[in-house]
């Protein structure tokens, strides 16, 4: 028996236990060049939202009645592919299946020496490298400039509040609960938190940016974006990482704001970090040396057990998680 | 007596004659370094809506009860600036007033034997500029690729259409008429002209980009960038030189368009052609090659008299405008 989560029907809006089922499979043999690999962790992040609706994008849709699919560290159970052995860690994305197949070339080695197998999928990942070239590639911050992180709590916010600060900037997180705001002024030390959820998010963010925004790192857009627009600096930069806001709101309206941009002379750029990865290597050894010196903190939510992935994903729209949200479902075969 | 342009009162929507007044004021006398000039040509342009509004802007807003202002051509009447003589024609930012004094060093010279003194208003002047640095620095566009342009049988649009042109693109233009889109079609030679009056923009964008929009000059805002969005190619740049659709729509809402500047990994970028004052000699010279080799073509509509100057400013908001809009106030005393 192999547990699959599928795409049962798509959502509209917020995805919920009607558009998932988890289902019985059949555990796949590896061909040649292919490696049997059964899951450890798996990785949920909010972009997957829009992978459920039948639309053109970045990455093709998820398929009805067929695993959804991610992010995960797994253990290689079969090998038929040189370069990987039983007992190897390894990452990459694969289908939401106890055990699956995969092509040995599509996956890369996680060598435990670096730290817990678990950063590969978010630090020393998809999530780190999305903060480091969003924020250093299009926010180009520049030292004593203001940077605005939305979404300031999450997987990715976490690292670029991080970088924001190594780089020598005021730094102003946005996010939702007041367990988020502590960890960002007092693990992160971030020079401000607003919590939009009991702040008027306007009013917080004049009084936090009394130089104004320099740099806005988004991951959420919807009202707390509307709020960051008016403050923007002349030259202002914008890293348009995501809008979580928007992801469960079919049509969603809000303000136009190209007349911002066109006051303050500003930049918004759209951006998946698939877009650097001729420069992941570049990224990663910022991010690895940054680590290791202690200037980059990193905070996990792990949830357990495979039937607990859909809860863990649709936790992500309610604002559940502080840093990165996982879940586990095995242990390794070797600790 | 001397003939003055007032702001009387803010506008919230389109502004109108209740917002506007001709009052008589006196003749200055200019003091030393200052000149004396008379009105010949006075540019309207959209932009000067923003500065009906008391907000913060790249350019302060009108006074109340004070002559508006904006791009004119005049005529040296006295002169106690060395640079100038009486009877030079020259160009500058002056208040709507018949006669006015400046400082010298605040207005360039126009050279009559360049072309028609009203160039410099125009495609030889901040328009032209505007558009060449929209599109070539913000757009970068490539040979082969779609250009979209709205507001296309504008100051601005014409230019950028025709540029769009010479350097090898598919250009689709977008306006309100079809004297309009015949000139764009049949005068300017773009590619394909879609009246948004009449057509449905959506489908009619759709089957005249049928590779995608990589560049969008955007003049307008509004509906007509969200039918856009939806068509931008992976790392297709947007120039967001104006929003005129919501200029006189206060607090105007549309779809939130993060969304697609994601999905495209898609720039937009606000700009105001002051931003590239350290760059106007490169521009002045591509475009007053291209004008002498025949490769852009240019057309004002010109209304006459000074106290038609507020009506043709009211035309740029219902699209009643070909090419640049001029009032003509005064001939030169000399032709």
């Amino acid at each position: 028996m192999n547990k699959e989560i599928h795409l049962v029907k798509r959502p509209e809006g917020t995805p919920t236990d009607e558009h998932i089922q988890i289902v019985n499979g059949e555990k796949p043999s590896p061909a040649e060049g292919e490696v049997l690999v059964q899951l450890l962790y798996v990785s949920v992040d909010p972009y997957m939202r829009g992978r459920m609706n039948d639309t053109k994008s970045y990455i093709p849709p998820f398929a009805l009645n067929e695993p959804m699919a991610g992010g995960v560290v797994a253990e290689i159970v079969e090998s038929k592919y040189d370069g990987l052995n039983e007992g190897d860690i390894v990452t990459g994305m694969l289908p939401w299946k106890e055990f699956s197949t995969a092509q040995g070339d599509q996956l890369r080695k996680v060598d435990p020496a670096l730290g817990p197998i678990t950063y590969s999928l978010g630090i020393l990942g998809m999530p780190g490298l999305t903060a480091y070239f969003g924020l250093m590639d299009i926010g180009q911050p520049k030292e004593g400039e203001t940077i605005v992180v939305s979404g300031a709590a999450g997987a990715v916010g976490t690292v670029v509040a991080q970088i924001g600060k190594i780089v020598g900037c005021r730094v102003v997180g946005i996010a939702g609960t007041d367990d988020k705001i502590d960890y960002l002024k007092n693990t992160l030390q971030v020079d401000e938190a607003i919590n939009y959820k009991t702040e008027n998010v306007a009013d917080a963010l004049e009084k936090a940016c009394p130089d104004g925004v320099d740099v806005y790192f988004d991951n959420v857009g919807g009202d707390i974006s509307d709020a960051v627009y008016p403050l923007l600096n002349k030259f202002a930069r914008i890293a348009q990482c995501g809008a979580i806001a928007s992801y469960n709101v079919p049509n969603d309206q809000g303000p136009r704001m190209q007349m911002h941009l066109i006051k303050s002379s500003a930049l918004i750029k759209g951006f998946t970090v698939g877009d650097y990865q001729d420069r992941f290597q570049e990224g990663f050894q910022h991010l690895s040396k940054w680590v290791q010196e202690g200037k980059l903190t990193y905070e996990e939510t792990i949830q357990e057990g495979f039937e607990n992935i859909p809860n863990a994903f649709f936790g992500l729209f309610t604002g559940e998680n502080l840093g990165k949200q996982l879940v586990k479902v095995n242990e390794p075969s070797q600790k």
